[in-house]
């Protein structure tokens, strides 16, 4: 149709993002004040007071530009996870890590592995710059390193994992993530997109900072929109040794990170009893929400997240029906068709209430 | 010395921000409440006070993600510049709509053509997508549009005109602007950024809406960073015919604009009271610092936005020497070097207190 652009600019199907609620009300004529949202992983807390605080104070200068090197914000990040300021590079979100990667370390037919059932960015990412992804069939419904290590070949440049993954919630020790580390070749850049890291027990937790200082082709990718509550705002960031992080910050927009963002940021990094609510609101609604399926007799994928991908029917239409059904009670969920899964559904954990109007609404959806 | 990346990434050398505040203190060892900074053509006053009352009313919902569609700021834009929502493309800030420009409608080895004394980032928007970018030289400060047009050729796929320019402030009629689009052939895409048209007197004004009625090839791109004082939040748009919109909003990352900024956007959008104020307060300025610079015998670039471009000195190491000397008073402005202008500063319009400060610096400077 349109004459302008790259071929493989125009063959983009772009991201869905989830609804939001002013969307839903608009749709289904329901009252704002009645939806529940758990279809974006977002912290159902919200933002923490620690950071509102710092907002206000950043509040008088805004009429200026933010600092594009983001230095106050770096030096909190490099004390919290003892790296160097010019390992780190700052992103509007981690969605702006993820693109930059793709952006700074591959050009067109290159190639781009990621995993079956993992984020929809890095296909999208990979396609923004005319690379061929490499979807490489998962194991159940979680990463398999070993096919994606054999998936790669000379002209591979980037490869994408998800741990915790997003949307199904499986987890890699990190036993399998260093032994993977160590069969990589030298030219292939490895994003770990660690999300969700911030939900996972203290006995799967690792310093994935330590494994950057033994892999200079290593970037860990982080974010401050889901434990942390920062969702609106837009802040991630990614820790790397200085070669990648240089050229990650030649494609960086140098204002990409906005002032409210980076002075929220360092507040919550240093909130540990915001965290810390969360995470246990976060097991606490895992259970709700599990023990309601398993009432059920619904297959859900074991999750390290704070959502919980729920199989509501058999049939090819069952996510996309139970989603409208729900929709209809004001409860907005994931439907996860786009990712292959259309007998699912991605349910992220809000607060108890919230989980309550959930199952209510799940089973009057499910008759 | 890196193995990763493509060259034509590895080539780039990042944007020069304007130095924060903080950074000058830092480094010259100042109270950061004594300095001036007049660097990056930002809105003295600030954030308006409507889009204040918009943030706080916006903040409850921070832990959420934004509007991926921006759904409201669409809302209003389209209804001031009475064209469809479907036209419009929102950006974190206008950078990001003028690399999405390039992302969207350049691959590598077409062309690219700008002109020189223009906006640097569009040189790095170039390189960013492996394009040949092509600087046509200047007319006086200003733009060639006739060597612009022949400049043209079968590769070329974007084209971008500042209009006012940055960082000269040079203004091209309406009319001249017109006649170019006529001459520019169907495939290559027009970026006119009017980052200060808000600036412009009323007789200079144009609703640039209306060429991209005529032009399924122009894209108008417009900022909050100036005039509406948004500059800390990040929010800009385009104004284009769908074919392009969509295109544009297959590459845009999809929470590209925080909820706060979209927010902000539309109160200030309306608040014509807060714009006066600002237009007559850079009237004023301007003439604050011409009138000095003609006492001190000091050429500059008659400007039509909220800077001037002045010339220190006759050698080579002017522009630096005096940066250099401002700066141990307390006084950012923008060096220009980078710009191929090594005797002049650009220096942006402040409050009047501002400016003298400036003055009064400037004049020590010079001896």
């Amino acid at each position: 149709m349109s004459q302008f652009g790259p071929e493989y600019i125009r063959a983009i199907a772009p991201y869905q993002a989830g609804k939001p609620i002013s969307e839903v009300a608009r749709e289904f004529g329901l009252d704002e004040a009645n939806i529940v949202k758990l279809a974006s992983n977002e912290n159902p807390f919200g933002v923490p007071a620690s950071a509102q605080a710092a907002m206000a104070a950043a509040a008088a200068e805004l009429g200026r530009y933010p600092d594009a090197n983001g230095f106050d914000l770096k030096a909190a990040l490099a004390a919290r996870y003892d790296v160097p300021a010019d390992w780190i590079t700052l992103g509007n979100g981690s969605n702006d890590i993820l693109e930059i990667a793709a952006h700074a370390f591959v050009q067109k037919g290159q190639g781009v592995i990621y995993s079956q059932y993992s984020f929809a960015v890095y296909a999208l990412a990979a396609q923004g710059v005319g690379a061929r992804g490499v979807s490489v069939p998962a194991r159940g419904h979680g990463h398999d390193l070993d096919a994606m290590a054999a998936a790669i070949d000379a002209d591979t440049r980037l490869l994408y994992i998800a741990n915790p993954n997003n949307p199904t919630g499986t987890f890699i020790p990190a036993a399998e993530i260093e032994a993977f580390l160590a069969k990589v070749p030298a030219h292939v850049v490895v994003v770990l997109d660690e999300a969700y890291n911030e939900f996972l027990e203290e006995k799967d937790q690792f310093e994935s900072t330590a494994w950057v200082r033994n892999h200079p082709n290593l970037i860990v990718s982080r974010t401050f929109s889901k434990a942390y509550g920062l969702a609106g705002l837009r802040v991630g960031f990614a820790i790397a040794q200085p070669a990648l992080t240089d050229l990650m910050n030649r494609v960086r927009q140098p204002f990409n990170v906005n002032s409210l963002a980076q002075a929220a940021a360092i507040a919550a990094l240093n909130d540990k009893a915001f965290l810390e609510k969360g995470a246990e609101n976060n097991r606490a609604g895992y259970r709700q929400l599990t023990a309601a399926f398993d009432e059920l007799g619904l297959e859900y994928v074991p999750s390290y997240g704070n959502f919980v991908l729920v199989k509501v029917g058999e049939d090819e239409g069952a996510g996309a029906r139970v989603n409208i059904a729900l929709l209809k009670q004001g409860v907005i969920v994931r439907p996860v068709g786009a990712y292959g899964l259309p007998q699912w559904l991605r349910i992220s954990i809000g607060l108890p209430d919230e989980n309550a109007r959930f199952v209510d609404a799940l089973k009057k959806a499910l008759g």
